[in-house]
């Protein structure tokens, strides 16, 4: 081993990580708690702006891809392949200060920990923070680390359209963060990321740390109803092709069938707009989203037929006419074996209780995994509060999870290859 | 009979009104036909505009009242109170050219009319057009004919908030039509207001007036669901307050309950919001109205009931609150019977197909109901469509609309008063 200290005794500082969490939580910061950093808006120029001039402080080579991502790396002893860790900055509106800054301050924590240590690595060790992880604003989510893994092309991504209508190429631009670095990126030796769970699994056990084996399948779509308007009052109901009815109807058809299947089927309708949104106008046009997700591909398939199936009844019956635009569609993931096993060891080492267990949420992480072993390191989410002001991650678990996702980069840095790692995944 | 001229061989000139009806559509004008003047927007600031240069034009003189009201009277041979006429000109935002405006200039019509003619009458006639009838911007509707007819109060009317968040009263006066003339209004003789039916039962039988019998007793209510923000991919079924689904499954429900009690009962969910409206976010809020119409008041209180009852239960098994804002409740009208034949035979002798007819909507007649008698004529609308660009009435029609207005107004003015006409209504 090259590093001139003994890493395995090294402990990041937790207070000085709840700290930046609370720092980088001030910008967008909502009334009452929480963010709003919309990928792209003036919000997220600003958080990223913070944390990249924290990237620069800490020493890092610091660079921006065509897409946006950020990428700040420490040189190693040798010029191989970097570990990588990182997440995103942006945010739901509605958003907490821990979901996706919680990996990247996590990973600058790793940074200044060994930078304070003196300590060197045999890989270069990368933080970075992938664009549009939300997807809030520009769908698909993680839009950025799927861009990075080759899995969209970057002319094709610039010319997406966000739900306010602006052109997501033109923001990276307007925002100053159409960066020169070609996509597909550098394939690194390995990826981690420290994630808050965002459900209840791990704070209901009184567990600490999550390994996490795989993520579940995502289904976007949007759907829009064409109907007529017509007066409230004066026609018959027998007359109508009430646009508003038949997206409600879909909307509480998601919940019955999601409840029929059972878990882990979820099932959400998030967004819902009627135009001309009036009282007393039975609404021409009906736009809503569905957001379904399981662990199980097939079952996915199974409840994206059924819906497609009561869509296109209510709609004959209703006699409106209703499109259908794919939003995001990723396959369930499962993480390399020995990426779970290592971040299992690494807490069970320290003492924190643990588990096994899969991802709710979509992650970059699962991008990664596409060419590289990529893991995923999980700490409890309060209550299980997440996408809301109210999320919270307890200090002791913060440092907790920077401190497995510390010694999980060092046990990588210092390998020549992960032996039996799988293959890069589609 | 006071008169120069033999006013029972008077005709309107249809082709007139039709260019002004036209012309006055032009304001506000959507793409692709049809036009939008939410009350007391800039566009509707610009139809008042046209509309004031034209009675203004026809000799009228013009009051505007404290709730924006505009009328134009016609001297007569006595100073007693008019015969009115009237209707109004604001639109909902994917509004038609006949719905209002109709009623408008088929008075200016009468008045030109008479005018060409160089006939005298007893009574002064009166044309009205009333502030906010479609309740679209700020509710409830039919508000300035309602404070008009002294049935709300002019300083509670100014400080109504609309769906964009601008007071009443600012509006009125930033457009320039904050009067002096005071609220309640001067009580007319009569009243008797041109509209096309906007359903489609004269269309379907072929018939050319409508004498309107009464009018639906309308409910409108906002109702709020708080639920609590979380994310749709972590977050159990079993755990989530999801305001969205809770607002999908009332909006269903109407539906489901309009139907089970059978026409003439009909209800509509208009109005639609989630917050934060993310694909990924499972909606802590949601805001959506439920406008309930029926000609019986003791079914449409069934209606009301059967609503509420369903709301308590659906947000008791989610977890949620929901909480409730009338924004209008108008009891069914029933208008004078003598104004109901006069129209009938007026119509009669011009031998048009007629027939008596309940309203759907709600019209600025059933106010003027409540202090002198008040009648309605239909003419039919093509497909029953209106609240829609689509809206059309024939011009034969409109001209057919108009000489029964002129002869009704005609009769009613030479009256001293209605024989056996009905107290004012409450």
């Amino acid at each position: 081993m090259p590093a001139t200290v003994d890493t395995s005794a090294l402990r990041v500082d937790g207070d000085r990580l709840v700290r930046r969490l609370r720092e980088l939580g001030q910008v967008g910061a909502l009334e009452g708690g929480g963010c709003a950093r919309l990928a792209l808006t003036d919000a997220d120029r600003q958080g990223r702006d913070l944390v990249t001039m924290w990237m620069r402080d800490a020493g890092l080579d610091v660079v921006i891809d065509a897409i946006g991502n950020v990428i700040g790396t420490r040189a190693g002893l040798e010029d191989v392949p970097p570990v990588m860790c990182g997440s995103h900055v942006d945010t739901v509106a509605t958003g907490g200060i821990y979901d996706g800054n919680l990996g990247v301050l996590g990973g600058l924590e790793v940074i200044a920990t060994l930078n304070d240590a003196g300590a060197v690595t045999r890989r270069p060790i990368a933080v970075a923070f992938f664009t549009d992880e939300e997807g809030s604003r520009f769908a698909p989510d993680m839009l950025g680390s799927l861009v990075y893994a080759g899995g969209l092309g970057v002319e094709q991504a610039h010319d997406i359209v966000g739900i306010d209508g602006a052109r997501l190429g033109d923001e990276l631009a307007r925002i100053g963060y159409l960066g020169p670095t070609p996509c597909p990126g550098r394939v690194p030796h390995a990826y981690v990321e420290l994630h808050i769970e965002q459900g209840p699994v791990l704070d209901r056990a009184g567990e600490v740390i999550g390994a996490v084996t795989g993520i579940q399948g995502i289904s976007w779509q949007e759907l829009t109803v064409s109907g007529q308007a017509n007066h409230a009052g004066t026609t018959p109901m027998a007359y109508r092709h009430d646009a508003g009815f038949v997206a409600a109807s879909v909307a509480t058809f998601v919940r019955k069938m999601v409840t029929e299947i059972g878990p882990p089927q979820v099932g959400t309708v998030g967004r819902f707009d009627l135009h001309p949104d009036l009282v007393n106008v039975v609404a021409a046009r009906a736009a809503f989203t569905v957001d379904l997700r399981n662990t199980d591909e097939a079952t996915l398939q199974v409840a994206e037929r059924l819906l497609a199936e009561y869509v296109a009844e209510v709609a004959a019956a209703e006699g409106v006419e209703v499109t259908h635009r794919r939003l995001a569609r990723f396959e369930p993931v499962d993480f390399d074996p020995r990426m779970i096993s290592l971040v299992e060891e690494t807490a069970a080492h320290f003492g924190y209780p643990t588990r096994r267990l899969p991802a709710g949420a979509g992650h970059d992480a699962q991008m990664l995994a596409r060419v590289c072993p990529a893991g995923l390191v999980f700490v409890p989410s309060v209550g299980g509060v997440s996408h809301n002001p109210g999320e919270f991650t307890r200090p002791e678990h913060v440092a907790a999870g920077a401190d497995v996702l510390l010694q999980v980069i060092m046990r990588l840095a210092e390998e020549d290859e992960i032996p039996g790692s799988s293959k890069p995944q589609q």
